[in-house]
C-alpha cells in the first residue's frame, strides 16, 4: 500500500525576510482531487498528521468563512487544533491554525493547488506567523516528519479516489 | 457631540523586523464596552471607517470560528471587506481581513483590550501580512486618517453606552 509513498518529496523552506514557512509537494492527482482531500472531513482525517496518529474531526465547514476543529491522538495523548476558513475557492484555501496547547499562537496558512497537467498537481503551502522565534520553534519541532508522513498517506488516498 | 474626539490619539507603528503594523489607542470605557462595540454588528457599523462612510453589515457572527462581511459606501462608491473570526474570547479578538478590491491580500489581525482600571481601556491592535511591500502600501494609503476618524466616532458611541 505504501509503494508510492516516497516518489515525491516535500520541500520546506524558511524565508529569510519574513516569518514564513513555504512547503512545496507534487502529487499524482488533479487539483480537484487535492481540494477534495483537503475539504472533505472524512478524507482529511485519513491522511493528516504523522503515522500512528488518529484524527477525529469535531467541527468542519470548509467554505469561505467556515470553521474547523479536530483532535489528534496517539498513545493515549490528545492534541487539539482549530481555526477558521478565510477563503475556500478554486485552487486556493486560506485558513487560520492554532494548536490548543499554545492558544496565543496563530498561523495564517495559504494553500494553492497548481495544475501541472497530466493529472498532476503542485501544492504550494505557506504558513505565516508574527515572529521568527515562533516560526523557528515550529521548524525545530520535527514537523518535517509529520508533514512528510501525512503527504505519503495522502498519496495513497489519492490513488484510491 | 465631537467634543471628546481628540482627547486620545492613536499611535501607529511599523515593525522593523516583521511585516506588522501595531496600533495603540486609549478609550474612556471598559474592556466589556470595547468588546461590545467590536462584536455587535449594529454598533460596529456606527463607528468603523472614515467620516462620511456608511457601513452596511452583510454577514456577521462574531464568535470563535464565525465570519463577517460588510460594504462601506461614500459618494456612490462601494468597498467590500470580509474575513473570519479565529478567536473571540475575553479581551481578545483574532480575525482575518481582506479588502475585496485586493482579494489575494489577507491580514491577520489581533485586538487586545487591556483594562487600565477606572473605566479606561487600552486597545492594542496588530495587523500581520506576508510582505513588507503590502504592509507599507497600506501605511502609505492614508489609513491613519480613517482609523483616527473611526476611533473618534467610537469615543462618541462609547459615551452613550
Amino acid at each position: 500500500m505504501n509503494t508510492i509513498s516516497n516518489r515525491h518529496q516535500v520541500t520546506i523552506e524558511a524565508d529569510h525576510t519574513v516569518p514564513v514557512i513555504r512547503m512545496t509537494r507534487d502529487f499524482d492527482a488533479t487539483p480537484a482531487q487535492l481540494m477534495r482531500a483537503h475539504t472533505d472531513p472524512e478524507l482529511f482525517a485519513r491522511w493528516v498528521g504523522p503515522n500512528g496518529m488518529q484524527t477525529k474531526v469535531l467541527d468542519w465547514d470548509a467554505t469561505t468563512g467556515g470553521r474547523w476543529r479536530y483532535v489528534a491522538g496517539r498513545d493515549g495523548e490528545e492534541y487539539g487544533f482549530h481555526g477558521c476558513f478565510h477563503d475556500v475557492s478554486e485552487g486556493r484555501i486560506v485558513q487560520t491554525f492554532t494548536f490548543d496547547g499554545q492558544p496565543d499562537g496563530v498561523a495564517l496558512e495559504t494553500l494553492r493547488f497548481e495544475d501541472l497537467g497530466d493529472g498532476r498537481t503542485r501544492l504550494h503551502a505557506q504558513s505565516l506567523v508574527d515572529s521568527f522565534e515562533g516560526r523557528d520553534q515550529w521548524l525545530a519541532s520535527g514537523m518535517q516528519t509529520g508533514v512528510g508522513e501525512g503527504y505519503a498517506k495522502l498519496d495513497d488516498l489519492l490513488a484510491q479516489l
